[in-house]
């Protein structure tokens, strides 16, 4: 995963541009990719699909003559969507459209204008500093220009129609946590269901430009949304931070019981936090009024209360590779293939025995003077097996992971004491 | 206000008598009122209307003539409903009939005893510990008779015969806060309600004698019960304490919803309280079996733990026209008024949108690097306008007023994203 | 009560065995009973009933023939459900068969092999710590053999088929509180329901050998089974702890709140606590899957953090007579029939009024200036008595004793202002 973003993260991943469509075809040599395209001032609910722009040149010189900064050194160096502009202007005028970093002074920051323009340059704050002259040349040769929006979209047939949807952002000039990460690990992932065999739910993972690609996809796939059950959105994964799960909308969504319960049981150092409060993305077009997919976000964004959440280098020129692993990459490539086992495994419970289990005889018999915290789990797990609740469900009211709940009931499925349903089977006497 | 006060408070205003009626007919020439009559031994559920009670003349005498109290001077001199009796009495005899304030020593007590009968006087500490002779002269002249319980019916009829109700009592002889101050508010809201355009409800004010006037309308107005969408009982409101506002029933009702998430928005030293816990009164009535429409109550009762709750002068001759301020009044009135309006406004908010709403396109964007809290609120708001909520629903779940989620939903209705539905109207996919 | 323990304790009462049949008969002299049979190997949902058990002879001696214990002088001598074994073994081998208690040097403890057999021997620690040859001789000649599980059914006829179950258990050899305590109590309370006059409610008192008992019982009558409309185990009654009223799966069910705030009422010092949190025995086979009968369990169980949980001579041969008093088995007596009548009477009230009721009319007026708690109280009752909340869910609702609400309701039916019904029968006037 590591190769792929050396190769892809200098590229000007504008949210319409040359860079943002190569960066998807190199990705769709990876996996069998739809490409879904939008021509820019397409109509896409209350949004519009806005033009491509292209940087071909910008500079700050002294007047004579001394680069001070260059686009072609960084592509943060200009303001993503800037309006064009040539001219000598004043200390004054262009210290009012040059942006540095609130708290990294040596970071060049990313600031994009998509929709309230204006012209506008990036540096450091050294450099900032350093603009001593009364008078200064900009030059930025930017143009706006009809296009076309692109998303990647990869599919993995399941046996049902019913859908889970797993978002990363392609977007971003320069950059590399945010979210390229989520772009190589959501790949991965496509790749490793595919190499399995025929899940229950189909899969669409989808590679697209922040917010803008997510609603031009949802409003011209309008027929798709009731068949979408869930999703997970794929977000800054490379840093050093531990996984943090953010809820959807619907915080008592069997997708959220699910997922919530199962990461407990992957990761220790991980922890979950209700919507919108660990960080914000496309999660939310998918939980938005007239969507409503339950859809939650992965990410290691820094634990609250830090005061460099979501992570240090977010938003600058120092988000390359060298804060992203590829050891983290991987770990949670692996949690978020376990996380959709787990979404797999997430069935109604139906008990075929009725009373307790006559445990010695199916040799399941856990001692309690041995073994009493194993003793109470088996019981608490098994008296809750009534055909209306999941594994998930069984895992959010005893409050122990979605795996020790499945274990059990892995269990008892071998010994033929129940079976799983993809809808509620209650056995309720009444 | 005030000067309605000054004309009417030290009328002997008991639950039926001449004065009550006298006082009613002077509220009738200010607001076009109906006014219902309920005679004498007329059944009310399971109530009976009480005789109409008139006190012509009672005094207390030494032997040798000299008169300690008499009731020519204050009303509150004779239990309301008090049984003739005139007589020479034992010191011992004469001190348990009469009655001194618990706590105000200077003060004239209020007792009523209207079902439970006996004969009574009241006066002051001070006096009460004078009294050193043997034996005394009692004169209490009162008669019992039939009569009409009245209570003043004021409609403003609105689009809908769903009606919310407005009620206070013009009882309790020689005393203002209570109620004389709801009754005063209650005309004077009537008054702007009637000035203003048609409202979507009807309202219906109610100015009666306390619980027996409330039982006796909802008895004989059986059929209107079911179009009483809610209400909110008018008391104590000009003395010198912040407003408190009492939960009904229900506490999860939509008018309880409503006017306590507008409160908030409206006086920041008022507080809301459950069911019973701040002041009961004919409330009581409208919250019962059989009836259980949710009426709210405001009222200045001083907060919990305050040891001269309600208020100091509650129920004594000290509740005067001193302890109550015009500003206070209009203070209250614009209170009153501003609930209503929230009432109005509170409506289903069905999203036209889907997904997230193109805030820059649609000019109502707030920049979260600028204002973070605006920022969340707004997205809050938004992604609760599903059809399923109201406004005081969404002000509910977020924690803040009606008023700041109002102020959102407006701008949204303006730009054409949401419409408003007295009915739920789900725009949820599946 | 205590004469009958005194009669069987002593018996060899292993789950299947013929003194378990004889103090099963000797207690159907007391009621009469209906006895069911299930013979060995009967399948029973997930089970099978085991063999009949009978141990002829048992010791342990030196190879000089000293004897060091023997089955004639303690039935916990032998484990039960022992397979049969003679043989000189060496010291090592006859520890890995000799039990001691955990925390009782000086008892024998109670020890039970159904269905994981092995054979064993039981002793104090002192005797374990004697042992210092290098062989002894064991001889433990016990036989299995086809046999039949008996429970006693004695059953109460009400007017409905609804039934309620009253559970204990008679086996446990050699041990009175656990649970002999619970059957005669059970039994008792049974002949005082016979004296009665007949209730709603069927009552089934099972007397049964304890798991495989109430099983068998259950998968052999499962017609029944929706008609048990709760239920309560009676367990461990007769030893110096308070009251544990253990709720069952269904927390929320009528007889959990019934039961629960009735207890409040009936025993100060009492406590309640959620389903598996104080013991566990046959409520579980009622609650199961399958089955989810609501079924409560009522102990003397020490409470929670008591080292000796659930009491001192627990499994013990020092579970005698000696720590049992008949004061405390009337007692408990005493409080499940009180549990009872309150489950009978736990009816939904319905409102005969409307509107708050006419107190002084129907003399039930309490003063708030006297008794502000009484009153209170008087009118948080009859403002629930809607025709949609039983007895139990006002008590419930307010956090007061069932006996508290019904005192109140009594009052209110007596002078016809409510009526019982056993079905919900709202008076919402929409």
């Amino acid at each position: 995963m590591l190769d792929l973003i050396h190769e892809l993260w200098f590229l000007k991943r504008d949210i319409l541009s040359d860079d943002f469509d190569r960066a998807l075809f190199r990705l769709a040599q990876e996996v069998p990719m739809t490409i879904h395209e939008y021509p820019t001032g397409a109509s896409c609910w209350t949004w519009r699909v806005p033009e491509k722009w292209t940087c071909h040149e910008a500079y700050l010189e002294t007047l004579d003559g001394r680069r001070l900064l260059d686009y072609a050194h960084h592509p943060l160096h200009v303001v993503s969507y800037s309006l064009p502009f040539e001219g000598i202007v004043t200390r004054q005028e262009l210290l009012a459209h040059l942006h540095v970093h609130p708290h990294l002074p040596e970071a060049i920051p990313y600031v994009f204008k998509y929709y309230d323009r204006d012209w506008g340059l990036c540096a450091s704050q050294p450099l900032r500093d350093s603009l001593t002259d009364e008078v200064y040349r900009v030059v930025i040769r930017t143009t706006f220009e009809p296009g076309v929006l692109k998303v990647g979209e990869y599919v993995i047939q399941g046996e049902s129609r019913q859908s889970f949807m797993l978002v990363a952002h392609l977007c971003h000039p320069g950059m590399v946590n945010d979210d390229l990460t989520g772009v190589v690990v959501g790949l991965d992932v496509a790749r490793a269901l595919l190499a399995t065999e025929k899940p229950y739910y189909t899969y669409r993972v989808l590679i697209l430009p922040e917010t803008i690609g997510s609603v031009a996809y949802l409003s011209q796939h309008e027929d798709l949304i009731p068949e979408m059950v869930g999703g997970l959105f794929l977000e800054m994964l490379g840093n050093d931070s531990p996984h943090a799960l953010q809820g959807s909308f619907q915080s008592d969504s069997q997708v959220d019981r699910c997922l919530v319960s199962a990461l407990r049981g992957l990761d220790l150092y991980s922890y979950s936090a209700p919507y919108r409060s660990v960080i914000n993305n496309d999660e939310r077009q998918f939980n938005a009024p007239g969507v409503r997919v339950p859809m939650l976000s992965l990410s290691r964004v820094e634990p609250p209360g830090s005061p460099t959440r979501p992570y240090r280098e977010y938003h600058s020129s120092l988000d390359t590779p060298d804060i992203v692993s590829q050891e983290r990459l991987e770990a949670s490539r692996q949690v978020v293939l376990s996380l959709l086992q787990t979404w797999e495994r997430n069935q109604y419970v139906v008990n075929k025995f009725k009373g307790e289990v006559f445990c010695s005889g199916y040799g399941i018999w856990i001692d309690y003077r041995i073994n009493p915290e194993g003793h109470r789990r088996l019981f608490e797990i098994m008296e809750r097996c009534d055909g209306e609740r999941t594994v998930a469900d069984i895992a959010t009211e005893i409050g122990i992971s979605f795996q020790a709940v499945w274990e059990v009931v892995s269990l008892l499925q071998e010994k033929d004491l129940v079976w799983l349903s993809r809808v509620p089977s209650p056995t309720y006497p009444r």
